[in-house]
């Protein structure tokens, strides 16, 4: 019946020793969210495949990465590709438009999936977390919508990272822009890959997002669309761009950046890595602001602004400049047991951990020496002995490992002895 | 472009004020495994489906009630519908049967699928928690798994639940006894649910755990269990209630309880609410130990004890007990704007925010009186008043709420003022 599954393609497990890292980054991001007043909402990991698949969607994520599938004879159901779309579903769904107090600040973390072809860094299960604030229009919100992301990154420990900006401008600015590049790139179309064919005809914003063509000379002397901008749309950028002055967040504009998905309108960036070993996979988190969506999911006309942090690249970017996540794992107690014992060993680890102490104890009989290895492998600070002559003194033997001491107690002074070792324990290394 | 979509039928969104209350239950939840040396592993969320369709698996849940699809041409796949089946697969893909320290601690918490009939407290994406203890067997081990389940329930303040156990026995206990089950219901089989029927051919000790059955007369008198266990899994018990007896973890023995999956052996156990309102969905946490499942994955062969404990319904259950989860959300600060002060607000907020406060501030021009409503609503302690004046000689404005005290400072002490504030207003409420 040998049968040797593994996980599926482009999937991966976490194992602790790589959860522990993982937990580290999600509270520290939790407590930032706190602060910010962000809060979390959890929206289901599969929705109608039509929250996805939005008409005029030019994106690559939409036309081919998704897990879309039905069952029982059901709607076609999808995977999420992405936090955003399940967010402003929720949003309109539960009527948060209607709020006292604007904006909704929303925060995710979870898994997505798209159906890519897997390389380092890159899977078809990942996890992301992302922020929405939706229900107002503000300079002040899109400056405020960076700090947070951009302080995570500071926190966790990042430097080697910049923050680039652009604005995409209102409708009147994008329309204005969408001519000229058409103009611009009328003779070399034919030249451009067969995705650059595509986003021409349906938005030639996107031709300047093309990894394949990026060398190619029609790009080289593209028209600015800040040349387009109407000057209403460069008066709000100008305003984004003082706030992060304010904030003494530093970065750079780059005109060439218009983001993978269509829905983005005025502010636009992307946090990458500067770090050499960040390679293609250089995102750090990325968003923009965005008018029509609430609409389309049946809310009224609202403007929302967001991010995605794709977590498995933070964790390698974190690897990557060497910041410290991993303690070592290492226990407080390890209870040994020594003859017919019967449950001692168990009741005493269940007072230690009532107690707060992460505790192990000897299930098996196995030999003094055998035991004294656990203790050392699981570098833990104190050994309890549970010995067959003490417990019929309803005593134990207490060992202090880094002191190679070992003192006979009472087992009801097991939790203070504990208490008084590891408080004068904390109170040294402070 | 109105579209009206819902979350899919069966699944639900958790809202900020929920996951509130979720956020308190699993960080509970991941300190007492840590405590009791659990460590996470994550899987994902789809695994190759026959990972949970094994051979001669009689349940509804692999029968009926699974996810499964395939895209792009590739293997079937499957959402998981319950956590054990991963977690075995990725023990034994990653070897950690190999480890110098056995037995391998491990705990899973997230979504799981099932297609149901969707009712009150049951979704088809529900969340789990769950552990596994795996590579070792002793009835001390099952004792502590029951412990852990038992405290995490306790630490919530639940206090109306019961343990139920039983044991299955060994391999030739269970062989005896499913011939006994099939000769007392060889004249009544065709009296039964289709169920039952197929029950009664594939695994008859599945007979018991029949819902539409259990008032059918032939049910009244069946041979039990534990007439047909070997000595030695009688033994084996015995020992599982010593433990359970000197942990002072109250238990009933219920010899109908067979558990609804196929690959448990000797110790299952079901931990149900006996609060009125839990009505039939009164399982806090169930689980069992299960042979064979390690070496069906390709393994050597290896005991496991493990339990799964839904969230939805502890979630439930901890309403109907008036656990007191939810704090109510409030503020530290809430900066307020008078006049022309440009960005000033979001930097004070900024400050306070990396000062590690709760901090929101008025972002579009509003009225004072708009404003204090704010602070409020949002029950904000402290108003930072950043006004005109005040701004150009570098000064703010301080608002104590509950003594309706304000003064005037430089906005460089505003950090040192908050921090004294608060550290004061910490210690009157300790």
């Amino acid at each position: 019946m040998m049968e040797n599954y593994q996980t599926p393609r482009g999937t991966q497990d976490l194992l602790p020793e790589t959860t522990r890292k993982w937990q580290k980054v999600e509270d520290l991001i939790r407590n930032l969210c706190d602060v910010y007043g962000y809060e979390e909402i959890r929206t289901p990991v599969f929705e109608d495949t039509r929250v996805f698949k939005r008409e005029n969607d030019s994106s690559d994520m939409v036309n081919k990465e998704m897990y879309t599938f039905s069952v029982h004879g059901e709607d076609s159901l999808t995977l999420r590709p992405e936090g955003t779309a399940g967010v402003v579903r929720s949003f309109v769904q539960h009527k948060m438009y209607g709020r006292l107090e604007m904006p909704a600040k929303l925060y995710y973390m979870g898994e997505m999936f798209r159906y890519e072809r897997p390389q380092k860094g890159r899977y078809r299960q990942f996890n992301q977390f992302g922020i929405e604030n939706i229900g107002m229009k503000s300079p002040l919100i899109d400056a405020e919508v960076i700090a947070l992301g951009y302080s995570i990154v500071k926190a966790l420990g990042l430097s080697q990272v910049k923050v680039l900006i652009n604005t995409l401008g209102d409708d009147a600015s994008r329309t204005a822009y969408r001519g000229a590049l058409r103009e611009h790139f009328k003779d070399s179309v034919g030249e451009l890959c067969a995705d650059c064919q595509r986003r021409y005809e349906q938005n030639p914003l996107r031709l300047l997002d093309c990894k394949v063509d990026s060398e190619h000379p029609s790009m080289q002397n593209v028209p600015s669309l800040q040349q387009y901008l109407t000057p209403e749309s460069k008066d709000y950028f100008d305003q984004v761009l003082a706030a992060l002055d304010a904030l003494e967040i530093p970065y750079e504009i780059d005109d060439k950046l218009v983001r993978g998905l269509d829905y983005y309108t005025h502010t636009v960036f992307e946090v990458v890595s500067t770090h050499p070993e960040s390679g293609s996979q250089a995102t750090v988190f990325a968003g923009g602001r965005y008018d029509g969506l609430v609409e389309y999911f049946g809310g009224p006309q609202m403007s929302g602004v967001g991010f995605a942090m794709g977590l498995e690249r933070l964790m390698i970017l974190a690897e990557a400049e060497e910041v410290a996540l991993g303690e070592e794992e290492s226990l407080d107690v390890y209870v040994m047991a020594l003859g017919q014992v019967g449950t001692l060993p168990l009741e005493l680890a269940t007072q230690c951990r009532a107690a707060g102490y992460h505790t192990e104890f000897n299930i098996q009989p196995r030999s003094l020496k055998a035991q004294f290895k656990s203790v050392d492998r699981r570098k833990a600070k104190v050994a309890v002995i549970a010995g067959e002559s003490e417990a019929a003194n309803h005593q134990v033997n207490v060992k202090f490992i880094d002191q190679q001491r070992q003192i006979t107690i009472d087992q009801d002074e097991l939790i203070t002895t504990l208490d008084a070792y590891f408080q004068q324990e904390g109170e040294e290394q402070a």
